[in-house]
């Protein structure tokens, strides 16, 4: 992305105090490992209560989380008292999501005013190798934090 | 969708026995409400490990029970054997999915002998009123279960 | 769609003026055969200039029709002086678009303050029966003429 | 993309053959500016018959060619008699399409046996400046040519 322009220096506080209170990233075990301006990263431990029918880490999890990495990197730019709203995203999902854990990157492509676009994608770490296993095209909407 | 056609009769038992395999319904405590020829629907009490910061729905529950409701959908009209992967979705999210439950009605608009084609939907009931709050087209694959 | 509201009694003319500005709708010899509130078809006549590589519409075609009726249905229920902007579309191409016409038609699934989601469908007519062919999901953005 | 292989060392000729017969590029006067393996780039030059309704390229022909180079990168890692279909896509329009030519220029993320994921992006190039305006995530399917 081009011309990344930060409007919030505290950026990083405002996405770990949303995550914080998301009861869904609580009950995945997620944790945010990276927070940087336009880019957010999260992890995920592999245990048995987020898989599918063959123990691989279910493709809702792996959704959830590139669409979170994508909406916190949008609220890195954004403005004190805004946040984020996923008006709609697209996933592919082309590899299996097996390993002891999944990594999901987000980033800005384009920040407007009013939408921000974001491209995000999904890693399954096993035995310490990162497979490529998902990406995502999301759309995200500013709001006031009064709305 | 015009011409269904059953391939399997005891679809309805694949269907219940894929998804009693799934941790990540069991974690959202999801049911499978029905199970027709091509219609799944799946409903998910609130409870608040399903959360996002305001005590909704997260997004990312909404998106995991609709992606399956249209999976399920698929595999309902596929010979014995078969298997379905999501190759991918779309989803908008258009309104808060705030309620004491969340249903997802998955539906098949094309069945290919590779790909099927579905839509889904996903509604919030609150005080036992449906909101309609998010749509989903959804792209899936037969394989064979030896695979 | 629930709760259809008209806010411009004009729309249908905001939609054929802004129809007939369009080079590529020319260029396509499209024609808005349908103008509703929160519903357009468009119709395109089959010729060469307009095909693929065997000699059917291109998904080029189909899209474009959709999406523009997808566009079209939102600005009809929107007020005087509004224009709208494809934030996004998906389209899944289901079936081949072979035939003498192809028609699109589109309506309005939530017409949001500034987001409208769209649902649009492809039909190609055949010795005058009619296929479906794709189906896309757009979401659109209300912007003001002077913009 | 990581591990590309070469199928058909004659995947140059198997996409200009293809794209000369498509009668929609001509339309468009569009132009193969680039074929390598695992990547295709397409160019149109401005012209009135392509416009909407602000005289900018409408989002139809972004659209269509940036599926083209995204299919047309996908045949290019395909063995000899083999055919691309697009199932689906998915575009963001995220900026003006103005200026005296539009470059896409698409590439294979994930080459399977049956399914290849793409992305693809679209460039205005206006007084020589490329302005980023789209950005697109495509399914593409491999068929036999005798199909």
């Amino acid at each position: 992305m081009s011309g990344i322009q930060v409007r919030n220096p505290r950026f990083e506080q405002v996405v770990r105090d949303s995550f914080a209170q998301q009861g869904l990233m609580t009950t995945f075990r997620a944790r945010l490992t990276a927070v940087e301006a336009g880019r957010v990263e999260i992890t995920v431990p592999f245990h048995a209560g987020l898989d599918q029918q063959h123990g691989l880490f279910h493709g809702g999890v792996t959704t959830a989380i590139v669409d979170s990495a994508c909406g916190y990197s949008a609220l890195t730019l954004m403005a004190a008292g805004s946040e984020v709203l996923t008006v709609e995203f697209k996933i592919n999902l082309f590899a299996p999501a097996q390993g002891e854990q999944l990594i999901a990157r987000g980033r800005v492509v384009r920040a407007g005013r009013t939408i921000t676009v974001c491209q995000g994608d999904a890693f399954a770490v096993k035995d310490g190798v990162e497979t490529h296993c998902a990406t995502m095209v999301a759309t995200m909407m500013r709001i006031e934090s009064a709305l």
